[in-house]
């Protein structure tokens, strides 16, 4: 197998299933977009043994180990020893890496504490790597005839360490492939769609394509091997941006539709309000994490009562008794009552009835649950409405109503030669 | 080792790092709940060799096996072959495993595709399992003295088959020691209290205590080995309770703060509102979130901008001109006016930095990021108002102002005899 790495996740949390494994899928993307591959993954429990058998097995069979975690200064922290013990040498205390322990502290006007001197013990013949953002050294270990490379658990210092450290040994793997990689967000195409548009790019024998559903959205990926793979990936991009047209959404690594939709109203000088039922709320906090969104969504209305959609919104009285408040006309009326009456550009409302709960709001009119109602409303521009029909879960149903209001903004904000 | 158990769980999006590995992690927690452990812990992609490898090495250490993913219809899938290949033997099609297939298909009005054929193919001599609540059959096949269990990745499923299949066997393992687990959900108390008030707990050997904290809560495990250990436990809980006091939740497995005020609400018949500036709708979202939560939150406002605080909650404008909209006196009236605005029993409001790009509401007095104030009104009862200083990423910061802001509206709650 070529370019393969084997991973060793130490952690009680992991192993008794109290904590998701963030590092290790971390890391696993980080090596398969390098062009390399996890070929072993390994979860142990904070127990030397385990830790030695799990890194022996691994550098058995790739030539890079990657162990995360246990390099703490507690009792609790065995990765230090179970390496030795897979390397098969004592450990031992290395005034270097003491001293520069002891640098770290003094330069943040502190000293360390005694426990802390066992973050300078390293499996003898083994170095120890500087940290650029702990106080804890990472340590490179030879296992038989492996490289094994192990990070502290810390996400943060975690993640600085591989890019300083395992990523230029990623790079220098016999048998790595040259890789090149493109990503493309997309919302409010369903991943049968969005298969049905590239499929036949997986003809290609240099491409892997590949479509990832998160709960209403659908990550692409466009990986390309071997010599001139820049060229193959860049050319599969344009097809697909052809292909799936304003379905792509304008986001960098890792963002998701909030930040798309937070930069298009930025680029276009305009201002959002939401008026929300059965998303309670959603819309207006996956606006809110994304940094900036100040300047854009002033605020927004979470209208879960009819009287709140009466007395928020002026969302009339009769409306809602005749119409029931999870219907188009409403859903309607909450958008441009939310307008008019947040002074913006744009609004946006959800109702619907996300499960059994929610009937006390659904009023006289029989509506299953998992039917939704979202509304656009842009200043003088005709409100379009749209009905969902989602039987998911509560949680993923909101989920899902939220990420299509929040399309539907965006492709009428797009559609509309408008703002700034 | 005893009541040892090997997870292989199979999929490219684990070993790619495009999941989180949540199947994983699920049954890792009942299988150390149960008083077993997890020896072996592996992802694999979906490859057949790495599947049969995997389960040969966890098979060859843990008495039982169990395996996730790779059961679906497609080509992708592929842990029925390598459970063929681990256990020595062919794949052969079961006409008993088809005719189920067939049945299932049959109650729902439908036929199964030529594809579903593949699910109804097991490895010769092992026994195939009725799904409860999917058309994927799982599997038990014998690996050297190990037995096999291979579930379907679909959570439901997996979730089903793990209490219907695995866990019966798990409390047959031998050396399984007889185990009682007693969970408490806190709030309002940091990690480093929870345990100075629980530590000497730890001196008893016949006893496991654990705190995990969550983003402003801290969940603590109590857990007791051997004979006896319903007594043992249940003494530990009556310690912890007594000891962290109203920091103790109101809460089932797997709930949270907003789960225990819609509970505390609805039993005192009282409803609540929310006013939020730096949360940006996350309390509204957890509360929504909570099934039946209609009957005690009508809804709540989200205001972000200093207009929408003056427009929608009456905050005064000279009061945000001089004291700033990250101050006590306006998250105070933001609380205040929130309460008179919609007519409820109880609000809590809401303000702060969460960084640099927030700095435009705060305003012309310099706060720093990290900054903020949560305040709770109740209808006839002074107003409280509370500073906190969190130095946290954004969405970090955001989830413990909003866990901090619920937390004091409950003990609010609870300190009054008052309500129903």
């Amino acid at each position: 197998v070529s370019a393969a790495v084997g991973l060793v996740l130490v952690g009680a949390e992991l192993v008794e299933g109290r904590a998701l494994d963030e590092n290790g899928a971390w890391m696993a993307r980080r090596i398969t977009e390098s062009g390399a591959r996890v070929l072993r993954w390994a979860a142990v429990s904070d127990d030397e043994e385990a830790i030695a058998g799990a890194v022996r097995e691994s550098a058995a069979v790739a030539p890079l180990v990657l162990v995360s975690g246990g390099l703490g200064p507690t009792d609790d922290d065995r990765t230090r020893s179970g390496l030795a013990r897979a390397a098969g040498v004592p450990l031992v205390e290395d005034a270097a890496a003491w001293a520069w322990i002891e640098g770290v502290f003094r330069a943040r006007g502190r000293v360390p504490k005694a426990v802390q001197r066992r973050q300078a013990q390293v499996p003898k013949g083994a170095r120890w790597l500087a940290n650029p953002v702990g106080t804890a050294p990472a340590l490179e270990v030879r296992v038989g005839g492996a490289t094994v490379l192990a990070f502290p658990g810390v996400p943060v210092e975690l993640r600085a360490l591989f890019e300083a450290e395992a990523l230029p040994r990623i790079r220098a793997l016999p048998g790595l492939v040259p890789t090149a990689l493109r990503l493309l967000a997309t919302a409010g195409l369903p991943e049968t769609d969005v298969a049905e548009r590239l499929g036949d790019l997986r003809s290609d024998p240099g491409l892997v394509v590949g479509w990832y559903p998160h709960q209403g959205e659908v990550e692409v990926s466009l990986r390309a091997h071997g010599p001139g793979c820049e060229e193959v990936a860049e050319r599969a991009r344009r097809v697909a941006l052809e292909r799936l047209g304003d379905a792509v959404l304008d986001a960098g690594p890792g963002e998701r539709i909030e930040h798309a939709v937070v930069r298009l109203l930025r680029a276009r000088g305009l201002r959002l309000t939401s008026a929300e039922s059965v998303t309670g709320g959603l819309v207006a906090r996956m606006l809110t994490a994304v940094p900036g969104a100040s300047e854009v969504f002033p605020g927004g209305y979470v209208t879960y009562s009819n009287q709140a959609k009466v007395r928020e919104l002026g969302v009339p009285v009769l409306l809602l008794r005749e119409q029931g408040p999870v219907s188009e006309p409403v859903v309607r009326a909450m958008a441009e009552g939310a307008l008019r009456r947040a002074e913006v550009d744009a609004a946006l409302a959800t109702t619907g009835v996300a499960g059994p709960g929610d009937l006390a709001t659904a009023g006289a009119a029989p509506v299953p649950a998992g039917t939704a109602y979202v509304a656009v409303a842009l200043r003088d521009r005709p409100t379009e409405a749209l009905r969902l029909s989602l039987p998911l879960p509560r949680e993923l149903f909101q989920r899902r109503v939220a990420v299509e209001a929040l399309d539907r903004l965006r492709r009428a904000v797009l559609g509309e030669v408008w703002g700034r």
